[in-house]
């Protein structure tokens, strides 16, 4: 038995009906060469063999005096986790987002370990997927992204031999993780411990607060703090429906956009955010007068495990005041940098404490209603590092990797990325209720990116293009969108 | 706005997060004639129109000061409701099972109306199934059946006329429902409003409750309480997995036992039920000495409305210590007799009251701990009257009906059985964890039947069958198994 991290353990303990703490992922792949027919018939046969699942996909949940442990299970039961599905006809994009929508929305049992995995079958263009689900106690989009490229290979026949996800060894991170105060020992004595454990944090966070209170006197406009965001209808009580919508972006394109304005891809990634989040706000007459506030989920971790969390957090605006792309890009830009070169002096678990630290004001004026027009953060925006070059799983070629993340109560809409060589695959999770056709802010990132690359075009119709901008624009057509809207 | 009835109220607060309170119906149908190969998606558009949806279908949960009312949507959202699904290849009915099975364990979203329905194809020899979850606060079991069956008709033609379940307008209850104590007018006052209402109700209840305890003193075996069952394996605390399974039993075949030996339909199939968990629990060591109980529902509902919950519940003992398969169904039928005449004698509230009295036994059992080896009861066995003629659903033939009811802690298996004029369609829903291999209650009820058809037969190789006895085998081999084992 294995007493959980102080952050795993939270993921569990705020879990709710209508606020399940899953984190998924959805693999689109493409079988190789001449597949036969019944490609998935087989697969799915095969995988049922792999029954010897491997930490933590053994390790169900035990309680203890109020306290969580992981412990290994002795009657695995591979079919529950493991499960075939089929898409219905006529088998396009849309309707393998609404059953990844619907499916989604399950809590995890807490009887097994908190993870499934569906193998889907039935896509029109020969395609299958596969939707993973793992609690979000259990591990990090980064180390679940590590997890899953383990079970992958750059070689077609090597990644035959692979084990399935669930059998494949990890490595367990070599950071100690925050203990969680237990009351069996007394909670008093588990803070002091805490306290002593983390004295060497202390400096350095309090140099961070006082460079904040000085920022915020000084209305330096790059800082961002939690409380700062306006109220908008992403802050409201979720309901406990989700739908998902998911869609690759060019990674070149983008590229060239970064490369043009020497800025980095999750700043112009968090551009189109902002360009999108904009008009689909329009639309609905519902954009704040002051900016959007993203939280921005930062990896903390310092080795190649893929265990627990090991995350802090940033706050970004995305510059939706602002009409302008170019504008709005260098706003965001700016705002990153300043988060950027904070981060830096500090240690992962400084920068855990500074993230509390600067989300104490919003936390605040949620209790005492001080500021009713403003809240902790708009939306979640999280970019994961994916693999860098052509991965096979199981004798089929990898061809999209979106993820499906956290719905929270005033948190109802998440936009997470992974960037691959090709494609950042952008998967977007929201309350169905509370914003109303989210499908379209898909478009509406498309649109914003082009809005960018425009940018780098000269004004005048009668000026050369330069040498950056002519490539992106030979690059456009060439872009291949893989998953389109949902209904 | 309208406020629960006491029962439906029930079925909200009692709901838990491993303890959903829906009830499902799995319909299997076949396309009739020449049906083109894309009846089902055809059918799908049709239905997709269909988004006028009458009450209880268009009614979601509000909440004031903590009592529950039903409110008309306003944003009815047919796609959140209604949902087209495919089975994995090969899409046997083991497939259908398992998908039935995962399907049936997720929440309804208290933020839309409490229902949802899936229209399921892929079934390998061209039947299709729909799936339906309707929460147990809206409707029981017999309002439920009716409704569907509103929807149906016994001519093909017409059936293509008719608005699919959530258009059909509902007949209310004539009977006023028992009011719910609100804690804004006092609980007290509340409870006194109870028993002014109802002092009719307590001459009859008290005269129930002195036969009860003559019956307890004498230990009449035909008299069962709750709190007299022997702890078995399905009182445990319930996993959120449940594993369906459903099997079609020939109603000649079980109308002939009951006609043999002058007994009802009914006790016939209890007679199934005790037969099957004898062995079942046999095979795993895990008989208890004493006969194991079945809470058995009663419908208290005296006219032809399809709404709220109108049901009492009386207790039977299911001869489990008895090899012989006839002297165990004679021990049902008596108890099963001794109960009906009871029953008899009061007035639906008045039943309600009496099987809450005949609980407290077992409820302060549960509270005291002070007879460990008894539990309230071992498992619900429900029987809801089907259709009597062949029915047409949207062009196509119902041929099986499967109920898949509640499971809740304490009370791991759930029977319920719904009789047609040619088959009686069983459900069987369980704890996957709690109750292992529950799918081989299926075999074992027929191993039953067979055992009670051969109780007919005179004992001598060399007597002459009975009439009846000869009518039976004839019939044996025509049986049809509509419905096989779930993996």
């Amino acid at each position: 038995m294995k007493k959980l991290g102080f952050i795993d353990d939270t993921f569990l303990r705020f879990e709710s009906r209508r606020q399940p703490l899953h984190i998924g992922t959805l693999m689109l792949f493409e079988p190789q060469g001449e597949a036969p027919k019944d490609f998935v018939s087989k697969l799915t046969e095969r995988l049922r063999q792999s029954n010897m699942a491997a930490a933590p996909f053994n390790q169900r949940l035990v309680v203890r005096r109020g306290i969580h442990y992981w412990k290994e299970t002795k009657d695995f039961d591979l079919a529950h986790h493991f499960v075939h599905v089929a898409l219905p006809k006529p088998g396009r994009i849309r309707e393998l987002l609404a059953m990844v929508s619907r499916v989604h929305c399950g809590h995890l049992d807490r009887a097994y370990p908190l993870w499934r995995l569906y193998l889907i079958e039935g896509l029109e263009d020969g395609r299958f997927a596969v939707y993973i689900k793992v609690h979000h106690a259990l591990m990090d989009g980064v180390a679940g992204m590590r997890l899953l490229l383990k079970s992958m290979s750059t070689n077609l026949d090597t990644s035959l031999e692979l084990p399935p996800p669930w059998e494949v060894p990890t490595k367990k991170s070599r950071t100690r993780n925050l203990p969680v105060p237990s009351p069996a020992t007394g909670s008093l004595a588990a803070l002091r411990s805490l306290a002593r454990e983390h004295v060497n944090s202390v400096i350095p966070v309090l140099k961070e607060v006082r460079s904040n209170i000085q920022d915020i006197w000084n209305r330096n406009p790059d800082f961002v703090f939690g409380g700062q965001a306006p109220r908008s209808l992403f802050n409201q009580k979720v309901s406990a429906t989700r739908r998902f919508a998911a869609q690759s972006y060019s990674t070149p394109r983008i590229k060239a956009v970064a490369d043009h304005y020497q800025t980095t891809m999750n700043d112009v990634v968090l551009a189109m955010c902002g360009g999108a989040l904009r008009r689909y706000l329009m639309d609905l007459h519902e954009l704040p007068d002051r900016p959007l506030v993203a939280a921005v989920p930062v990896s903390v971790r310092r080795d190649n495990s893929e265990l627990s969390n090991e995350i802090s957090f940033t706050f970004a605006h995305l510059g939706t005041h602002l009409s302008d792309a170019l504008q709005r890009m260098v706003a965001i830009k700016n705002c990153m940098d300043y988060n950027k070169a904070h981060l830096r002096k500090l240690s992962p678990d400084q920068s855990l404490v500074s993230g509390a630290i600067k989300l104490l004001p919003g936390a605040l004026n949620a209790i005492t209603g001080f500021s009713p027009d403003s809240v902790l953060g708009n939306v979640i925006i999280s970019h994961v590092p994916g693999p860098r070059r052509t991965m096979y799983w199981q004798g089929a070629k990898l061809c999209g990797l979106y993820p499906a993340s956290l719905v929270v109560d005033y948190g109802a809409l998440n936009i997470t990325l992974i960037s691959r060589h090709d494609f950042v695959d952008v998967g977007i999770i929201a309350c169905r209720k509370t914003v109303p056709q989210m499908q379209r802010l898909l478009k509406y990132l498309e649109d914003a990116l082009v809005e960018l690359e425009d940018t780098m075009q000269p004004p005048g119709p009668s000026s050369t293009p330069t040498a950056s901008s002519t490539s992106t624009t030979a690059q456009r057509p060439a872009k291949e969108t893989t998953v389109a809207l949902e209904n």
